[in-house]
């Protein structure tokens, strides 16, 4: 049993911006040379997700209008009006619902993913952003 | 430290249909002689979801009721728009939103379940459906 | 590889009562000598969550009020009108949708959380009550 840990950086826009990035995570999976275990992708930021969706263009619109519709950007959220220059509360709110992090299995050195299942970041900050994703992997 | 894998399915009839897998999981549990470590409960589907919830008839009726008021069935959900014979967008937005796994630490060969909680999968789907369930365990 | 397993106890106030444990995870991470791996906090109830947030009274405020929005408490909830004495319906529903743990990487002893990136419990239940979590830890 082993464990190797590695940082992508992914540059955002923010706005529910979506990003794929599974062939990154399959291809630290494949650089690690560990044939079955667990994978954890952890994104280090409080206004951004990592999910697991079928990544098509209606997903990604459908997405965005629901968190709009749910949790929309509202001035009046103490999070802007307790801290000079925050505009982001509603972008916090959506990021931890959704949570930092998946942990998925693999076999034979290949994630255990169904046919429609993609690894996707979500940027719900309101500016571009540079995210940090930790991509750890336990297994042997 | 050992990793050991299974895979169970369940047939599943959507609509918010519910499967109590709690006594499946503790099951491989046992037959994988592991004491200590954690294991992940992963769907390889993107339009069900793994939870865990008290299991009673009131919390699946409620469940069922919450998922239908945050995101209900909408024809005009873009996924259903943009893709012929597409009618789950709401199925897909129910699933991701709760997410595709769980991981839960287990000590002496059972899992550290509370009292009240039990592990179950819920079918966000708009037809029945056979869904596969990966088990991975790691531990010594 | 090897795994370490403690149980710490919190005293909770109930109705979104929100406690920032970051500090003590990180500490059964430095008792377990451990260097590299991942670690599982997991709350052993179905009326709490573990979630991560930036922890300012702002956010706290606004996941309250997030809460109550999306779910608020209502005594027509089949949880409450099918179980004598329950009034706790919406406590199940806020728990289970945000969901019982976190998985976080580690690496040379240090859980790799981002700059604002807190680990926290929130208890939804309707009543003060000790809570239990599981800090369950891989790595070699």
């Amino acid at each position: 049993m082993a464990v190797t840990s590695s940082t992508i950086t992914v540059d955002m826009r923010g706005d529910c911006h979506v990003e794929n990035i599974t062939s990154k995570v399959q291809k630290q999976l494949q650089d690690s040379g560990l044939q079955g275990g667990i994978l954890t992708v952890f994104i280090k930021h409080t206004t951004a997700a990592v999910m697991i969706i079928e990544d098509e263009p209606g997903i990604r619109a459908d997405t965005k209008a629901l968190m709009e519709r749910l949790m929309p950007a509202n001035p009046n959220l103490q999070h802007n009006t307790l801290n000079a220059g925050e505009d982001n509360g509603h972008s916090h709110l959506r990021g931890q619902l959704q949570g930092p992090s998946v942990t998925i299995p693999f076999n034979e050195g290949v994630m255990t993913l169904g046919t429609w299942q993609q690894i996707v970041i979500v940027d719900y900050d309101t500016r571009p952003r540079t995210r940090e994703i930790v991509i750890q992997i336990l297994g042997e």
